[in-house]
């Protein structure tokens, strides 16, 4: 069995105040509901997991009824960060889920195709993860203001989600990242600490996060470009 | 004297074919009338000089009289690769040039604002870039295949155009890449050969380079939003 997490717990601060990202409309329909359609759409997922902020679940339930989503989803409460909102989903799962997809709800423009083809490579390798080449220079500056060096551009990744994984997996690395009280980014950085090996998976276009206000139009874009 | 670079040298094969990026009209504009015009605008640039394919001098001539460019530019025919153009340009400097900006043709979102920054640190430090700050996660994998480790985000900058300097500090730079027979990505990197702080310069939004065929619908929505 395959499960879904949808992390919508964020506070968002870099769209403004009073604003929550996922429940903005672009092209028609919440940002949220345009990431669960995929999830509902890929043939792959048996259920859906939604981590949300206290206090929305109502919200998230009008979101299930007015697209007639669907396929089974349990509502979970988010934690104090990202990781412990992972973790709270990863409790939530059937106990038959053997793989979790655990997806940003602000990256609307995920396909179905590319959370199957990292459902299909965690599998085989334990963890993937969608990513695309970067293709800016790279600079290091440790104050913000001059360059200390140039990394090998040709060596770099960006990363985004989904971020999918064996569950044993995904809770035996978030469990080591708790017993050592750190702080990850993203759930493919606690794989490091247990020698998990992470493949990267190729996504065919661009997969952005709704992160700033100014973003709005290009993802307005994005997701109504025919398929 | 400030001189502009404006390199409109590259192939552009991820373009396609017989696509010459800079010479398609996008918001109403070939892709260079865009950027040449943001340095027309630039009141701290007195000269542009364009290094160009051989043998499209004449289509630049047009672009020239067509959207009416008034201040002084020479065309300087391209190198084999970006170094060698950026080279040759630097030669054809007005030489009572003491600073100078470096562009890439195909980066028609730079605003003259951002291109006057450039200058303004330049003077100070003697190199400076237009950045941002990255907002993936990024990972570094020798094989492309499997992630090796985790960067430190908040130490990393994509850094774009203008590349701007003191004339005599990119002239001991790339002259020294030259001598050691190195190829390097950008402009910036040739100064840490000889030591030379660069200082990056925060642009107030988006400033991509035309690469790709997906990019074009991007970048005409941020061309045609308003100022």
């Amino acid at each position: 069995m395959v499960s879904a997490l949808i992390v919508a717990a964020g506070k968002g601060t870099r769209m403004g105040r009073d604003v929550d990202k996922v429940f903005l409309e672009i092209a028609g329909r919440p940002v949220l509901a345009h990431t669960w359609l995929q999830f509902e759409q890929a043939k792959t997922v048996q259920e859906i997991v939604l981590v949300v902020r206290d206090g929305l679940q109502d919200s998230i339930l009008k979101i299930a009824e007015r697209f007639g989503f669907k396929k089974s989803f349990v509502l979970v409460a988010g934690g104090k960060e990202r990781q412990d909102s992972v973790w709270n989903g990863l409790a939530a799962l059937n106990p038959a889920s053997e793989i979790v997809a655990i997806q940003d709800a602000a990256r609307p423009c995920t396909s179905h195709e590319l959370i199957s083809a990292t459902i299909e490579a965690a599998r085989k390798v334990g963890a993937a993860v969608a990513a695309q080449p970067v293709t800016d220079s790279i600079k290091e500056s440790r104050d913000g203001k001059l360059i200390d060096r140039t990394l090998d551009r040709s060596k770099l990744w960006a990363v985004q989600t989904p971020q999918t994984f064996r569950v044993e997996v995904i809770r035996r690395a978030l469990s080591e990242v708790r017993k050592r009280g750190l702080s990850v980014t993203d759930d493919t950085a606690a794989c490091e600490l247990i020698e998990q090996p992470v493949q990267l998976v190729v996504g065919p276009g661009p997969n952005p996060k709704v992160t700033r206000p100014e973003d709005l139009a290009y993802i307005e874009l994005l997701l109504q470009r025919p398929p």
